[in-house]
């Protein structure tokens, strides 16, 4: 990958507040919007989302896995909204259990970027999710597509500030 | 709808660059980014997009006509990323023949909002798309979700500016 194009693609994982979630809802496409943050610990690098138990998009995940996570450039640095740089990542949804030993770091991480969510965090039916990549295709501008392994979208959380 | 629901709704259908478009794509959903307009004709309201059959939305559209289509307020209007106002959008993709009666309005209707896509219409693997809308799901804010009947959604396109 060009230089150039590795700094915008950090950039869009690093900076942007939400993504545009894709879940399987009754054997039909969903998308939804979701406040994202990057969570890297040892052994495991991805997208921290926080939902709603009676949303859609939850039980959407819990029945399939298998989301697509989109983050697009603002509009605001792009000549046209045809040149819009956006990431598409096949993502494996994990659910966080409200006991798990991790639970406090990711709830820390994901509060550090939405602090304005923490009342949301004493709602019992609300869930931290992990997205984890599995690949990724990545339109650097126009006419400038390109397919990436979980190895790099990771090693790009991973090094992430 | 509240009249300043109504008024936001048709400001996301009507002046927002690009969408985000869900696809089932191998029996997953992936979302893909499209500048989108809006067409009205007597007896059909909808979405256009302008998408190269060499893509994969396309491809999967073609084969799975049931798509997503997200609209999502401007970053920069909202007091926070987790009240972003966005409109979900369950839509039939319907292809648009290059001999078709309608292709000229069309063809100017996309223009007329993305004048620097004209290069794209002279290469023939690029195909519009009416994306019909069925039924929508609206969020004006924190807390404040609506499901909305596809007669809503097309009322709103058909006497939008």
């Amino acid at each position: 990958m060009k230089p150039e194009n590795a700094i915008l693609l950090r950039s869009l994982l690093e900076t942007r507040p939400v993504a545009a979630l894709g879940t399987l809802h009754d054997g039909k496409p969903l998308v939804s919007m979701v406040p994202f943050a990057v969570f890297r610990m040892e052994g495991a690098a991805g997208f921290l989302i926080h939902v709603s138990g009676l949303s859609a998009h939850t039980r959407d995940m819990v029945a399939h896995p298998d989301v697509s996570l989109m983050i697009v450039e603002s509009e605001d640095e792009a000549e046209t909204p045809l040149a819009i740089a956006r990431v598409s990542i096949a993502c494996e949804a994990v659910p966080v259990a409200h006991d798990a030993q991790e639970y406090g770091v990711i709830a820390r991480t994901y509060l550090k970027k939405f602090p304005e969510a923490e009342p949301l965090l004493n709602f019992t039916d609300f869930h931290f999710f992990l997205l984890v990549p599995r690949s990724a295709r990545f339109v650097a501008g126009f006419a400038q597509a390109m397919t990436l392994g979980a190895d790099t979208i990771e090693s790009m959380l991973e090094t992430a500030n």
